[in-house]
């Protein structure tokens, strides 16, 4: 008797931004295994399931937490339970769902992984910032802001300082030496750049200014944050403030990228 | 009387991936403009809205076209309806959606964005690769495949060779020049390659190969199509053909990425 693993990505913050193929996985569920980062109330579409926490704690989690969770999904779906692995984001994007995935394809039981919303486009979407603008930007680049822990070493930051839109994932506590790093391999200090913390939640902060000043303007912003780095989060200033004296500045900004 | 504008991103083509949040708005619609790339199943959840369908074509489409659909938008938003703009992806992500949301803000016309999930990473993804993944990359570049149009110029091949992990979307029809200019730039040949069309749908194709052998091998392959270029291609390729046979050959890989 075998069951099946669900890997699904909750989305950026908001429960209102899982998919409908999500949902589906949820009330599919016999158990739910979820982050850290969840909003409860996406548990309700899963309302008879065992729910079980399996949130880690950035950088202060050992290896074997990770092995932990992986053998849950195993001995759930051993004795023929649908099990939901609920992650925050997209599984595949910094989340380790490949990892699991390889777990569960060598143990041999059958898994699907739905996507989720990721958070390095959603969150600047929502604060008005498009990382592809015509004109100005027509590519992104998304790093991973902690690598300390990280085997695979820190970021190329001649690449990072070259790309067109920048994007760093939870950095908030590596924002000085991402910004600093960045200058320091050619990126001009007054490059526009943006922080964003909670994304799409309620408790949603944004923050903007220039990589000279973003760290000192974003130093109260807890993570999980985002940092956008490029031309495009002029545009998001303009969109955010919703201020119609910037018409102005908006022609002016057409007219030049025609 | 003003009415208000939803610019909603449908997903990479499962109509199952769109979210709770693009469905919601879908139901409060008067007006459905959407594109070309549209499940049509979507309308369903605007059963009493009118749709029209403003889909363009790749590279046959003059720029009033898109002035068209930014009139529209207005114009129903201007006696009060409530219009959602539905595009295929995310509006942000190569999506034109800054510049509908900037036309709005200059009509003073109230809208919100609501993200959806990019194939930039829902296509390698439900192929079972991860665009990141420890030990292996730690980042990935999204790159639009079909510059000839586009007044931002060429893609940096320098720096595209250069990233871990490098997505090209809408790039079909320019397959053979994206991957010479790549191996011309210095990226090896024998790159692990992955090319996916109609992702995500009934109709989904995965070739996969290297950099030197993908063109060949995706030939067959219609737009809208995803490259995948990257060391993490390989895990997709373990993934997706779901042959325990290879365990061995992930206890390898893991070890060797521990």
């Amino acid at each position: 008797m075998k069951g099946k693993v669900y890997i699904v990505g909750a989305g950026p913050g908001d429960p209102e931004l899982i998919t409908l193929k999500g949902v589906c996985a949820l009330e599919k569920a016999d158990v739910v295994l979820y982050d850290r980062l969840i909003d409860p109330t996406l548990l309700q579409h899963a309302p008879d399931a065992e729910h079980i926490y399996v949130g880690k704690i950035s950088r202060q989690t050992p290896f074997n937490e990770q092995e932990r969770i992986e053998s849950l999904m195993v001995s759930y779906a051993r004795i023929g339970k649908t099990v939901v692995r609920l992650k925050g984001g997209d599984p595949f994007v910094f989340g380790r769902g490949g990892e699991e995935a390889l777990t569960l394809l060598s143990e041999d039981i059958p898994f699907q992984i739905i996507p989720g919303i990721s958070a390095s486009y959603a969150a600047p979407g929502n604060a008005g910032i498009p990382l592809t603008h015509r004109g100005i930007a027509s590519s992104f680049s998304v790093f991973s802001g902690h690598h300390a822990q990280d085997s695979t070493g820190d970021v190329d930051w001649d690449i990072a300082a070259g790309v067109q839109t920048a994007v760093f994932l939870m950095g908030a506590h590596r924002l000085k030496k991402i910004v600093s790093s960045l200058i320091n391999h050619g990126r001009s200090p007054s490059t526009p750049a943006a922080v964003i913390g909670s994304a799409t939640t309620e408790n949603e902060k944004v923050r903007t200014g220039t990589l000279a000043t973003i760290a000192e303007r974003a130093k109260d912003i807890p993570p999980p944050a985002t940092l956008i780095v490029g031309d495009v989060v002029s545009i998001g200033t303009t969109l955010s403030s919703n201020n119609v004296s910037l018409a102005r500045l908006i022609r002016k900004l057409h007219s030049e990228t025609a």
